[in-house]
């Protein structure tokens, strides 16, 4: 199926483009959450990062660095969010995997809703096995 | 300034490790949103993603396809977030560099706060502008 972001990585619909490289493409998000709000995604043609290459995930990491540093510098924020949702029940809108670099003012930005609970030891333990045996099985 | 994960990287403070490798350390979370909820951070200390290495950028991304199969594997999860905040008026509390992974189940996960607004094209112009020269002088 044929995400919008395929559409704009095979040039039929334009971006406000900021950055590409062989990997990665970065334009500003249309609909922003604040000045600066900028969308990374890979070349690679994946709805969910779990689903994505060690090779394209790697090459999307090195440019969040380079990424943060430009929109701080272009807008004066201090302050950001990064942010990759994975789903419909995540929020996720696009099925094409993408960062959101969100940069943070006073009175715009991502707003987070923080229900923390506290860790049980007995489940950290069966969280911990069932994560190592997944991850030995990968 | 020494960091909660700086203790955990230096091995002062115990943690549920779930995943080590030479650049990365991944972790359960003790305040967790949800079941499953991870913490993966860097070796390499910098509090920012923008203060980051590429080297460690890409190490941190590399990983993260492999982490999220396997949260989804051992716990059920069929969608959820990575959010990594920098910055006090971001969200973020420990001075580390650290990328949250969180499940997201009917009733509990990561809550976003979306207000977003339209791009006005000739903000996008000058900030595109602002953007391509900051990424040049890099």
């Amino acid at each position: 199926m044929s995400t919008i972001f395929d559409k704009i990585l095979d040039g039929e619909i334009p971006c406000h483009r900021v950055y590409e490289d062989e990997h990665v493409l970065a334009f500003l998000d249309v609909g922003p959450l604040s000045r600066g709000h900028t969308l990374l995604i890979p070349k690679e043609r994946k709805a969910q990062i779990h689903e994505l290459s060690d090779e394209a995930a790697a090459a999307m990491g090195r440019v969040l660095p380079r990424l943060a540093r430009a929109i701080l510098a272009a807008t004066g924020a201090t302050a950001y969010n990064v942010l990759q949702n994975n789903g419909g029940a995540a929020s996720q809108v696009v099925e094409h995997v993408h960062f959101h670099i969100i940069p943070r003012y006073a009175s715009s930005g991502l707003g987070l809703v923080w229900k923390a609970s506290l860790l049980d030891a007995d489940e950290a333990g069966r969280l911990v096995a069932g994560l190592r045996e997944a991850l030995a099985q990968d």
